[in-house]
């Protein structure tokens, strides 16, 4: 059904479930194209293209009933399955994600944390604990496992991202502050932080002065 | 200078001076605009355009010297300046950023935290402690703070916003999931990472069937 839905259009999928989740939680039951491209500030025929890529959903004259809408989104999104993940360095960041209400919500479930740290290994995290790097091809493999975060220093990255591409795993979540280089048949979501703070101190650098 | 630099060119100023740092730590000490365009994977057109918004650089067949232009792009971005930041919600995520390699490397000082919980007010957090919510206010005028950082649920993230905008920010950072609306003269950047998630599923969800 899909194959080439691009990147823009998915994540103005997750936009539009955002929405949809606040309108729902506000007691909203029905939506217009023409009401959710004024919430999202983008045009209805923007809404009404990317929504069709997927098939029909909405009914003419009548809009989209919310809560039909968010599970259908979900659906697409595919964060109505499990998804068995691993993180390579069990720092803050691990702990950080974890507590994160998003991840168990979208269906992540955490079952391995990797360090080198003799004090970290044996902890533990999520629904699992922390193994020593050297168990990381095994574990990959005997736990069928697709996604990976990436929380190491910047200078590691490369080297981890290339086991997890030979261990067989398809998804990487990427928080180090570095760019990693994979065959394209992996995806890679780069969560820069670095570069959303030098955009801030960008944008405030070059405040024009107060009148 | 610059006033209406569109968002995506201080995006890739971002990923310029990342690759040029890259560089350097591998010991080359001139790039031409047809390498950074090739390691960038964009025109070497865009790298000459983005480059000269910000006056000329380099010079005609001998390329940019990478130290100088690291130099000059870390200028541009204002991360050679020291920003005093607070954060408000003082869990794992506050803890993560400060352990965050680009966040001290890029400037930010964590002076402050905030948070309801008895139990965290008066500790010690980057070079400041977490105040009581009720002292938001006071702290961000007595300290001239013109950056926050938003880590609570979702749920609380606009009354904080709205709170830091009326008490003088002019720069958010939003790590909670959910989208917050402010005026136009504040800039918000979104670390979505539900967002990323999503993305993930999504590709996962849609793979072509292997053969």
């Amino acid at each position: 059904m899909n194959g080439n839905v691009p990147d823009p259009s998915v994540r103005r999928l997750s936009a539009y479930l955002r929405q949809l989740e606040n309108l729902s939680s506000k007691g909203v039951k029905n939506v217009s194209s023409r009401q959710l491209a004024e919430y999202m500030k983008v045009g209805q025929s923007q809404v009404r293209r990317d929504l069709t890529l997927f098939g029909q959903f909405g009914r003419p004259g009548l809009g989209y009933k919310v809560d039909e809408l968010i599970n259908q989104l979900r659906d697409i999104l595919g964060t109505q399955k499990k998804w068995k993940v691993i993180i390579v360095g069990a720092g803050e960041l691990c702990h950080a994600l974890l507590s994160y209400a998003g991840f168990a919500e979208r269906g992540f479930d955490l079952i391995a944390a990797f360090d080198v740290d003799p004090e970290k290994i044996g902890k533990k995290v999520g629904s699992g604990e922390v193994h020593h790097m050297n168990e990381l091809e095994k574990v990959i493999s005997e736990n069928d496992i697709h996604i990976a975060v990436i929380s190491v220093p910047g200078s590691q990255a490369q080297k981890v991202a290339d086991r997890l591409v030979a261990a067989g795993i398809e998804g990487i979540l990427n928080f180090a502050p570095a760019d990693i280089e994979i065959p394209d048949n992996v995806h890679v979501n780069h969560v820069d932080i670095t570069s959303h703070l030098e955009q801030i101190s960008f944008q405030l650098s070059h405040e024009a002065p107060e009148v």
